[in-house]
């Protein structure tokens, strides 16, 4: 056994990208049956450090999220670019954008990542912590978030 | 609040399509630090009485399971032809495949999403239960899984 890079148990959230956060969560709301939540903005890049591909970028999201029970499910509506929430978008419709899972070290599951040849997309910061998106869809067939509380 | 198509809490199932299932299962044991699971055969048209979009099929497929705690990763890769496994494979290449929750009346749930405008694509037994895929891609962004045990 190598040591892991993710813990298996530390899966959290299933994330879609939509094009109409309202309309989208209306949708889901009725399929589950459970009021329609309210969305969140992303913070702006100045708060949030939002970095895509290594650079610097204002991308931002309008984010709704239904309780799963076991997991939480997320949509999520990019707004401006460039970002992986607009690539999934533009490149797929709407469709699922990532599976994440809580990590204690960052840098150490990116490092170990980057051994796999698997580099990080986006990274930013939330009020409580930080989430980085992994380019891990050709090697693993979807892409992971890494999502550290801070 | 409408009656729910889906109990959100009884979500239980991540998969994806994937080329070879001792590859990617290798992979995905490396990633989780865990043993290289097995993999299964679904039965064959006979005993699985496939059916893709409404007509008998005889597609099977290879399945690998990582236990993620909350919920399940599944491996699917196609065999033989027609299904929704490898129409994914074919569309999109390892990818995501679709979000499974578990159903006590499998046909209360389908005619609910008839109703929507959300027909089945494919539905099979295997020991011990069922399983149905919805065309949900257009609607919810991504397909769902009923299964049902019986």
């Amino acid at each position: 056994m190598t040591n892991p890079i993710l813990n298996p148990n530390a899966v959290c959230q299933v994330a879609l990208v939509v094009k109409d956060i309202e309309r989208a969560s209306e949708k889901y709301a009725r399929l589950f049956g459970v009021p329609k939540p309210g969305y969140i903005i992303t913070d702006e890049v100045d708060k949030a450090r939002t970095t895509y591909r290594g650079r610097t970028s204002p991308a931002q999201a309008k984010l709704a999220f239904f309780d799963l029970g076991k997991i939480q499910l997320e949509l999520i509506e990019p707004t401006g670019e460039p970002s992986t929430w607009l690539d999934g978008l533009q490149a797929n419709g709407e469709s699922f954008h990532h599976l994440a899972f809580i990590v204690e070290d960052t840098q150490a599951a990116v490092k170990a990542f980057e051994e796999q040849g698997v580099p990080v997309i986006q990274q930013g910061y939330y009020e409580g912590g930080m989430y980085t998106y992994m380019d891990s869809q050709e090697k693993f067939g979807m892409v992971f978030e890494l999502l550290q509380d801070l």
